[in-house]
Order: C-alpha cells, then sequence, then structure tokens
C-alpha cells in the first residue's frame, strides 16, 4: 500500500530545519514502522555529504537511523532494501536529473507503489514524487532528458506555494500566473496542487489528505482554482 | 556587425504595453534603418494571433511595420528575409521549444551575427538570446530538447531581476539564492547579467553597455557579485 507523505518544504519562517514537521514525519514514520530512513540528498548543489549530515543530526535526535543515498556504494541496492525513502529539498532539475543517471527513478517508484515503502519527500523531492516536475519553482540549473518523474500520484504539486502580494510592482509573473500558464497549454495537462509552505499532503493507499498550516490550494485545467482546507480530502485526485 | 537590444521586460509598474522602452527601442530602429520589423510570438501560451496584434498596434503607432512570425508560410525563409528580429516575452521554455521544432535557432543566430540584422528581446526573447535557458524565471511547462539558446552573447541573463525583500518570511529561494545555485555547479558556468524591470543591454559590435533605469548585477562564478551602473561598458563580458 503506497504510504506518502510530501511536505511543502522542510523548514517554515522563525523555526528550526523540519522543526514544523516533526510532529507529521514522527507519526508518519512509527506508524508504519520504520526505525531506518534512506536519505537521498540529490538535489543539493553544494555538498551531498554536508546535506546527509544535516538530516542524520535532526533524525537521529527523534530516534530514527540514517544513511544518505551518497553513502552507499550501490544506490540501487540501497533503494532495493530501503525500509523508508526520504526524498529532500534544494535543486529540483539537479535532483531530477541525478536520479535519471543513476536509473533510480524505475527502482524507487516499485518500491514505493508495489512494495509500500514510505515515501517522505519535502520541495523538490515533493516535486519528483508527482507526474512530473513541470511545476517546479526552481531554476533549470542544469538539463534534464524529461521532466517525467516517479508519479506516485498522477498530478502535480507546486511547493511553496504562495499567493501574490497586492502591492507589488514587480511585473514578473505571479505564482498563480505560471500556474496557469501550464493549464492553458493546448494539452491535457494534470491538476495542480499548490501547497503552502507549512503545508502537506498525505497519502495512504487510496486516500489522499491535506494536512498542516495552511489550506491548499487546487489548479485544475479549465476549471476554477479553489481553496482545500486542512485536512479535507483529495482521494478523488488519486483516480486518474 | 552583432545589433542587440536586451530588454529585461516589456512593460513596466504603472506604463503601457513597450511604453518606458519606446525611446531604446525607436532609436535602436531608426539609427539601424529598421523600417519592418519581423515579430516572434512564440512565448505567448495563450494566443499567438493577439501577441503578434498587440505588438504590431504598438509598433504601428511608432511608424514600422509588423508582420508575426505565426503569419506567414515559411518562417525559416521569413527569418532569412527579415530586416530586424523581435522576440517577445511569456514562457522561455514554450518559446525555445518552438524555435527548436522550427529548426529557427540557427537561421535566426545566422542572420544576426553573419548578417548583422537588428535583434530585439524582452524578457523571455532575452533569455533566449543568450548562451543557455539555464537562468530563466519560467516555470518549466513544456521540456525542451536541450537549454542551448542562440549564443548571440556568450553570458546568460536572468530578466525581472528581482532584490530579495527584506522582511520576508517566505523560505523559497531568493533570486540571487538561485543564480548562486547555477555558479555553485562543479563545472565551468558563463557570467550571468541580472538585469531589473526597466533595464536593459545594448550590444553593437563588440561593445556592450547597460542602459535603463537601473543597475544591473553580475554574477560571475567564482568571484563576488557586483553592481553595474546605467551606462557601463560591459564588452569585456563579449570576449569569452
Ligand atoms: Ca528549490
Ligand atoms: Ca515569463
Amino acid at each position: 500500500m503506497r504510504k506518502l507523505l510530501l511536505l511543502s518544504c522542510s523548514t517554515i519562517h522563525g523555526s528550526g530545519f523540519l522543526e514544523y514537521a516533526r510532529e507529521y514525519i514522527y507519526e508518519f514514520f512509527t506508524k508504519n514502522g520504520v526505525k531506518e530512513v534512506l536519505f537521498v540528498p540529490y538535489a543539493n548543489v553544494e555538498s551531498l555529504e554536508a546535506y546527509t549530515g544535516k538530516v542524520r543530526k535532526e533524525l537521529t535526535k527523534w530516534g530514527f537511523k540514517v544513511t544518505g543515498l551518497n553513502e552507499v556504494s550501490n544506490p540501487i541496492e540501497a533503494v532495493g532494501a530501503a525500509q523508508c525513502i526520504f526524498i529532500g529539498g534544494g535543486n529540483t532539475f539537479l535532483l531530477l536529473k541525478r536520479l535519471q543517471e543513476g536509473n533510480l527513478l524505475e527502482a524507487i517508484r516499485k518500491r514505493v507503489l508495489q512494495d509500500g515503502v514510505p515515501y517522505l519527500g519535502s520541495s523538490a523531492g515533493t516535486n519528483v514524487a508527482t507526474a512530473s516536475i513541470n511545476t517546479t519553482n526552481d531554476m533549470p540549473i542544469v538539463h534534464c532528458e524529461s521532466f517525467e518523474a516517479l508519479s506516485l500520484v498522477p498530478f502535480n504539486i507546486n511547493p511553496h506555494y504562495i499567493d501574490s502580494p497586492p502591492d507589488t510592482k514587480h511585473m514578473g509573473e505571479t505564482r498563480e500566473t505560471r500556474l496557469n500558464e501550464f493549464h492553458a497549454l493546448p494539452t491535457s495537462k494534470p491538476p495542480v496542487l499548490g501547497l503552502r509552505e507549512g503545508t502537506f499532503l498525505h497519502v495512504r493507499g487510496d486516500i489522499a489528505t491535506i494536512g498542516g498550516i495552511y489550506p491548499a490550494r487546487l489548479f485544475i485545467q479549465g476549471k476554477e482554482t479553489t481553496e482545500v482546507p486542512s485536512g479535507s480530502d483529495l482521494s478523488y485526485l488519486l483516480k486518474q
């Protein structure tokens, strides 16, 4: 059974790394019998070692063991043996490219969807859990052979979703405009769930629920955009 | 001789479409003997016809004739015969993909660099004039086979450059952080010129100058980021 916890971000303003989500992550891990986490630091531009170290420091305090995918000799084997997979944030293009180059997408997908291995994603790690990275906010600093992602859910997510400031003088597109551009394309495009910082999507089998601090914002091609309060059931989005 | 006018954007706050840049564009066209403009509306997600119409309406008032690349039966021939090429803003990925699919990159590049056809770019049209679209702000709503662009200059530009608001609670990366991520990659990356809205780069042969309302911001891999006042000579960036 599919078990996903997809966070908008790892940190919210005024709070430490993963701190705001500690309760949700702790519950997600313990309910699913997780004691060891395989962490994927590939989205980090600067240092895979430092990023894994930062995650290990935090999760160890909470009582979980962390292995970084950068620390194993055979990443595909490590995915095959993982008890839980956590993909962290950074740059989504760099993350997807490294997953493609390591032939890891199919391996991770199989583990999560067929074997029921719990998947925790944050920011870029949430983007790659969805149908594609077409709705990432990141700068395309590296090229990817395709934008198709893990498709653990059949729609897209926009993490770090942000409302347009009412008084801006900046003419660059707002987040809403950018997402509407995706749906203005002449081809059929999946829904996009905008997750404000502090908000997450929890999926257990065929049940999807919004959680966290704020409502989510749901964009469906050809339909009016709607606000989805925390606690809402979005299971119907899984049936595409 | 290469003749480029690369605008950060087509519109600034509180001003009409192209209005703020009228003086610069008018001078660029008349100094170079331009009477007819071939407009490339490909970055527009919604309607190529409407976009060309909007540009025609404005430039006709200024005394220039406009043909849209969407209005000709053979785009490559039209590029070959163009007196001036103007690529407008919208979504950079969509623009580059359409240029790639139409085999237009090499045709435009040849016209501008070999034949000295004046090139006007705005926003996405400025992005594609540079080495690559790796530093676009746009959402990757469509996939491109490559991010390499026209390379009319040997560096990158970030249009709509915006300083980080001092009081934000949002944790998504600032523009500066995003550009630093590009340069943090382990491979050699070209400089990136951040053009604030209302600012432009003018290139005539081997002379490059910053113009417009604000200073530009120059990012060079491994070096301190600097402010470049309007009027500054950046010709040394052309020699890479
Ligand atoms: Ca990011
Ligand atoms: Ca744009």
